[in-house]
């Protein structure tokens, strides 16, 4: 069973299948959640599995379980799986190849006629990327019991249709309560989303946790006055109070520690005109660690760099935490195992944390759970852009394979 | 005539009347250009000059003079004036303290019985505040053959009126062509609009000229990228680049010259979302330098700056000049007159720069032009807690008034 592999031309080839639903003329996808072509995804997904000869339940968040039985019937599964939606203009992998490495584990599983003492299970996660619809990762948050069925029922896009009448609509909204169930462990294979493995020439990267964050919002606050006729030693300009706050952001968070990030994203100025020294700046601190202390230490160092420069320069300085997100931290277990089964394929993986958000997230809040990450070109994702090497591909799908091997008995 | 002096009490209370047409509830002035209260004030003036024995005229640009004849019926004429509009949240002094000022000398000529050989003339220029209609110094433009009236005419309001019809609905469009004349000099006295005289504790500023300006807008392009998934070191966050330069900008400026100044008022970021590195900013910058080789380098070195932050970081750099108005030189016979009289009335003055554009910029264009500054409070002008104090008020009066003696004959 040690040298049983996933077949990569096929998973390549369904990846290219799987690309054509939602097709865009730059190369890329758009499959929005719940849409015709999010529909015409599922179906197809449906037919593979049915192909690879799973039993097919789908939830009434119309998340999509594939069941291969195990010889234990009643065992709690081995889980695996993503998202099939896409952002507007999304790329061909973001979700998908997590849901294909899934089905061709199956598919491998069958073609090595393997048989598991537990069930293993590939699943599609209903709206992950909440772009039609907020928030994201809604069927993974509705079936961990974070999120409340019935709100995200009355959702709406900017058409004003809701999720709960779209999933009727394309007739995903299934019998069985889309509600947490006992899971023995639950894997995602995904791309990156960043430039790490690409920068440092790995393959695998063994996630060990999803980043915390916090979101802060900061209001600079000097005095207007004329640009022509006010000294330059008189002023109180809170626009080179915020750029010198935006450059100690930086190098705070540099200092700190290297997994530690800082953006700011939002910045805006009033009144915001050529010839008037402004008087107030507001913008937006996004922070991230590993590690909640760190985070914490993180936002001190941030708030004090701020604070010192708006002293220094008689400014006025509000900031405020409007969301933290603690970090996720992945079971022990199910990291041990991805990394042995990437180091028994001889694909040494990078323990790493993940920067985004994912539906593993939310399965870890109810089930022992790990990812599996792939390079991405160039680190971009969430664009027509994005792309993989095949060989990464079956990479990716191979550790999965051979961890579900081993949680899988 | 050595001991001539202006009425302080009565230039006050002139200041608190006109003060009372367009009254704010913040104690402020709304008086925009044409506007009934405008209108207001055009004829307190008048009624006011008519009682001073001037004589009035008006001209197709609703320019208004004053003059009290001298002995020299056909001799040049000494000029003196500003404008009586003001910006919708503006001030009680700019502009309207330059027009009452010269009433004042009127008056202490009078009271003084003092015959002088050239013609004395207060001037109301039209629209100096370009709050109305676009651009500002309207009337003192078209006089000095800088703008064309008939362009000007058709300049409407946000409410599709033009200055043409206003000028005529108020009764101020007037048969006098709007174009220059022989002018023997012109004197104008203003609000500082900056904090320098205060600071230093000085009463009169002997204006020297106008800055040059500069205009120029830069674009930073950078790579937009997920906050969470891209490590610090891999970064080219534009927000970042362009803050780093709005720091490097202040220093190269403070660096350069004491009164060289420098502002970035517009700043922009896209696409601006809170959990992403931005894809690019835009940003103004205004710089303003007495000298135009000075303001040449000035503009050469914040190029440089930015350019070496823009290279250092892998970014994108576009820097475009997008207007620019060579320094205004007065006429050194005029500066010294008003230098001499600030002294013989034991109120020595500094010589200095106006940082903003004034009537008196196109008068020079076209005569020997001076202007006289005296302090407002906390530098403040365009708003409506504009203030200054009486005795300066006096100050800048009795020192318009031994100008005008020493230029008048």
């Amino acid at each position: 069973m040690a040298e049983l592999r996933t077949n990569g031309d096929r998973l390549w080839q369904s990846l290219a299948e799987m690309a054509k639903l939602g097709a865009t003329p730059a190369g890329g996808n758009k499959r929005l959640a719940l849409s015709d072509e999010d529909k015409a995804g599922r179906e197809l997904f449906v037919s593979w599995a049915r192909e690879a000869g799973c039993e097919i339940s789908i939830d009434s968040m119309g998340n999509i379980f594939a069941r291969r039985p195990g010889t234990q019937a009643e065992a709690e599964p081995v889980m695996s799986g993503s998202h099939l939606d896409t952002q507007p203009t999304g790329g061909r992998f973001d979700g998908v190849y997590g849901v294909l490495a899934a089905l061709e584990v199956l598919r491998s599983l069958n073609d090595g006629d393997v048989q598991t003492a537990r069930p293993v299970e590939a699943v599609v996660w209903t709206n992950e990327e909440g772009s039609r619809f907020q928030p994201a990762m809604m069927g993974s948050g509705v079936f961990a019991g974070v999120l409340d069925q019935d709100r995200v029922y009355a959702t709406v896009d900017q058409d004003g249709k809701s999720v709960g009448d779209e999933l009727e609509r394309i007739g995903y909204k299934g019998a069985l309560p889309a509600q947490a169930r006992p899971i023995h462990a639950y894997l995602e294979a995904h791309i990156e989303q960043g430039p790490v493995l690409e920068e440092e020439g790995r393959t695998i990267g063994v996630v060990t946790g999803i980043q915390g964050m916090k979101w802060l919002k900061a209001t600079v606050r000097g005095m207007n006055a004329h640009a022509g006729t006010t000294p330059m030693e008189v002023r109180r300009d809170p626009l080179l109070g915020a750029a010198r706050m935006v450059d100690a952001i930086d190098r705070t968070t540099r200092a700190l520690r290297p997994d530690a990030v800082a953006t700011v994203g939002e910045f805006s100025v009033g009144p915001g005109s050529i010839n008037v020294i402004n008087q107030e700046v507001r913008f937006s601190i996004d922070i991230r660690c590993p590690d909640e202390p760190v985070l914490e230490e993180q936002k001190k160092r941030v708030l004090a760099a701020c604070g010192e420069i708006s002293g220094d320069m008689g400014l006025e300085l509000d900031i405020e935490e409007i969301w933290h997100v603690p970090p996720t931290v992945f079971h022990g277990n199910i990291v041990d195992a991805v990394e042995e089964a990437a180091s028994a394929l001889g694909l040494p993986g990078k323990r790493m944390i993940s920067g985004a958000g994912h539906d593993a997230k939310y399965l870890a809040e109810i089930c022992p759970t790990g990812m599996i990450f792939i390079p991405c070109k160039d680190g971009i994702s969430h664009n027509e852009t994005e792309d993989i090497l095949q060989e990464h591909a079956t990479a990716g799908a191979d550790v999965l394979l051979h961890t579900v091997l081993r949680l899988a008995g």
